[in-house]
C-alpha cells in the first residue's frame, strides 16, 4: 500500500574508500597517537576512528576519504609505524606479521572494488620502495590464492618470516626485500566492508571460547564469511569469540549472535553482550534491526544520516565541478 | 578492555534542520510532483525523500538542511499545495485541516530545539500573511498548552473549522484570518525527530488494530510518547497499527514492537511486519540493533556512514568560512 521514493540525489556519485590500518601498538599512547596525526596530516583524509586494545597490543584506525588523500594518510601511518615500533620486542594474543600488519582499502558506496585493488597496488609498492619493506598483497589484491585470506599468510607471524623469509620461496613478498627487519613484513589489500564483532561468554574458560568460534568460522564448515577465535579479555571472568565478519550481506549478525548462543549452550554457558569494533557500515546494523522488528524492507537509505550524506558528498562534488 | 575514541572530528558543527511537510495528497502524481518541484526548487535544501499513501491520500516530503534553505523550500511547498489542493473534494482516512496539514521543524545533530521554534513562528507568520491562511503553532513552538499535540489541534479536522472557525474563540489561529478556505488551515511547529512505524496484523477486522492502538498510546495510560490509531490498509486481509513515536530514546521501537504482540496476542492475531514510514534518525535503528544483540553500548556513531557525514559536514562549514 505505501509507495516511496528516494528523490532529490544528484546524479553524481562521490568516490570514497575507506582504509583500516592495523599497527601492532595497543599499549604506549606516545606511539599510537603519533601513528594517528601522521594518518590525520593529510587533508582529505578524515581519521574516523581509533580503537586500540592493550591485550591484543594493537590499534585499529579507520580512515576514510577521496582515494587519494586516503592511500597517502595510510602511507604516512605506515611509516611512522615502521620507525616507532620493533616487532622484536612486541608481544600480544592477535596475530601480527608487522609493526603496520595489515591496510586493507574498503569501497564505499557506489565505489568500485577494482578501485580499492589499484590503490592497494599503489601503496603496497610504495610502502616496498621508500620503506623497504617485504609487502604482501592480500584479499582482494591477491596474486596467489594462498594469499586471499590473512589467517593463512599470517601463519607462524612475524617469527616464522624472521626466520625463513630469505630460505623459503613461498614466503617471497609481492614488493619488497626478503628479508624482514625490526618492522617485518606489511599485507597491503582489498575487501568488502568488515564488521570486527566480538561476543562476551559468562565463563572464565578459554577452551570454551575457542570451541565456539571453531563450530561458527568458515574454514571448518561453519558459517560463510566468518572468521572467529576465542580469545581471553581483560576481566579474568569471562571470556569472547572474536570475529570478523566479511560479508554481512551473506552472514548477518543476528545469524552470527544466534548461532554463538547456541554453541555455548552446548556448554551451558550464556552470552553476555555484543561489541563492535570501531564502526560498522549501516547496511549491518540496519540488517539485525530489520531481523529483530520483521521489516517487510529496510535498507541503509531508511537512516536519515545515510540519506543526507550522499546528497551533501553529491553537492560538494557538484560544486567542485562548477 | 576495549578502548575507542571517535577523533579527527573539526570543531565546528553545522546547524542543521529537518522539515517533514504533511500534504493531503496521495493520489495524483501531478500534483505531488509540482509540490515537490516547488520544494526542490531552493537550492541548499534537500528533498531527501517522498512518501504517498493512496488510502490516507497524504503525502509526506522530507526536507533537510541549512535553516534557511529548508524554511525556504517548506514555504513554497506549502503555496503550491494551496493552489492545487481543495479539501471540499478530499476524502482520506488519516485526520487533516488543510492542504499542507503539517510542517514541523525538526533539529538535527548539534542544532537546538529553540532555533526549530522560531522557523516554525517565521514560516507559520509568513504562510499566514501571504498565503493568507489560518496557522497554528504546535509541538514545542505551541502557544497554548492544548495545542502542543496534533490530534487534540485536528480534532474535527477541516470540517470543523469551516464551520466553526469563524464562531469559536478556541479555534482562532496563532496567525492569519479566522476563516478557512479551501486550502484550510495548516498547523506549523518544531519537535523531536519523529519516527512514523507501523505494524501490520494478520486479521481483517479492524476493531483489533484500533484496540491494540488504544492499548499502547500514551493519551490513556500505555507508552510514552507513542501516538497510535488503528487502519485499514490497501490489502483488506491485513489491518495496521499505525504510529508516530515522538520520542524513541523514551520509548524504543522494541518495546512498541513487543508490546504489540503481547497486545496482538490477547486477540489471537498475529503480527505480520513492521514498516517505516519515511526515514528514521540512526540512532532510532541502532537502538534495536543494541537490544537485539545485546550490545554493551552502541549508539549512531558506530555508523560508518554517520560519521562521515558529520566530518563532511564540518569540513564543508570549515571550507566556507576560509
Amino acid at each position: 500500500m505505501m509507495v516511496s521514493g528516494s528523490v532529490g540525489k544528484t546524479s553524481s556519485s562521490t568516490t570514497l574508500v575507506e582504509c583500516v590500518p592495523n599497527f601492532s601498538e595497543g599499549t604506549r599512547p606516545e606511539v599510537m597517537d603519533a601513528i594517528q596525526a601522521a594518518a590525520a596530516s593529510v587533508r582529505g583524509a578524515a581519521v574516523l576512528d581509533r580503537h586500540a586494545d592493550a591485550v591484543h597490543n594493537r590499534m585499529v584506525l579507520t580512515i576514510a576519504g577521496p582515494p587519494g588523500p586516503v592511500a597517502e594518510a595510510a602511507f604516512r601511518a605506515t611509516a611512522c609505524a615502521a620507525k616507532l615500533i620493533d616487532l622484536e620486542a612486541h608481544r600480544g594474543v592477535h596475530p601480527r606479521i608487522g609493526a603496520t600488519d595489515v591496510v586493507p582499502f574498503v569501497p564505499l558506496g557506489a565505489t568500485s572494488m577494482q578501485l580499492c585493488v589499484e590503490l592497494a597496488v599503489r601503496v603496497g609498492r610504495r610502502i616496498a620502495a621508500e620503506l623497504d619493506l617485504p609487502v604482501y598483497l592480500y584479499g582482494e589484491a591477491a596474486r596467489r590464492p594462498e594469499r586471499r585470506r590473512l589467517p593463512e599468510l599470517r601463519r607462524g607471524e612475524y617469527e616464522r618470516l624472521r626466520s625463513h623469509l630469505a630460505v623459503e620461496p613461498s614466503l617471497a613478498p609481492d614488493f619488497g626485500p626478503q628479508r624482514v627487519g625490526s618492522a617485518g613484513a606489511t599485507a597491503v589489500g582489498a575487501r568488502l566492508p568488515l564488521v570486527a564483532y566480538n561476543v562476551t561468554l559468562a565463563t572464565a574458560d578459554l577452551s570454551i571460547a575457542r570451541a565456539v568460534a571453531r563450530g561458527i568460522r568458515e574454514s571448518i564448515g561453519g558459517l560463510p564469511a566468518v572468521q572467529a577465535r576465542g580469545f581471553r579479555t581483560a576481566d579474568p571472568q569471562v571470556v569472547q569469540v572474536s570475529m570478523n565478519l566479511l560479508d554481512t550481506a551473506r552472514t548477518p549478525m543476528t545469524l552470527v549472535f544466534e548461532r554463538i548462543r547456541q554453541e555455548a549452550g552446548r556448554y551451558g554457558v550464556q552470552v553476555l553482550e555484543s561489541e563492535l569494533v570501531g564502526m560498522a557500515p549501516a547496511q549491518a546494523l540496519v540488517d539485525v534491526a530489520r531481523e529483530a522488528l520483521r521489516f517487510g524492507r529496510l535498507d541503509a537509505d531508511a537512516i536519515l544520516e545515510t540519506r543526507l550524506l550522499q546528497h551533501t558528498l553529491g553537492s560538494v562534488a557538484d560544486d567542485e565541478r562548477a
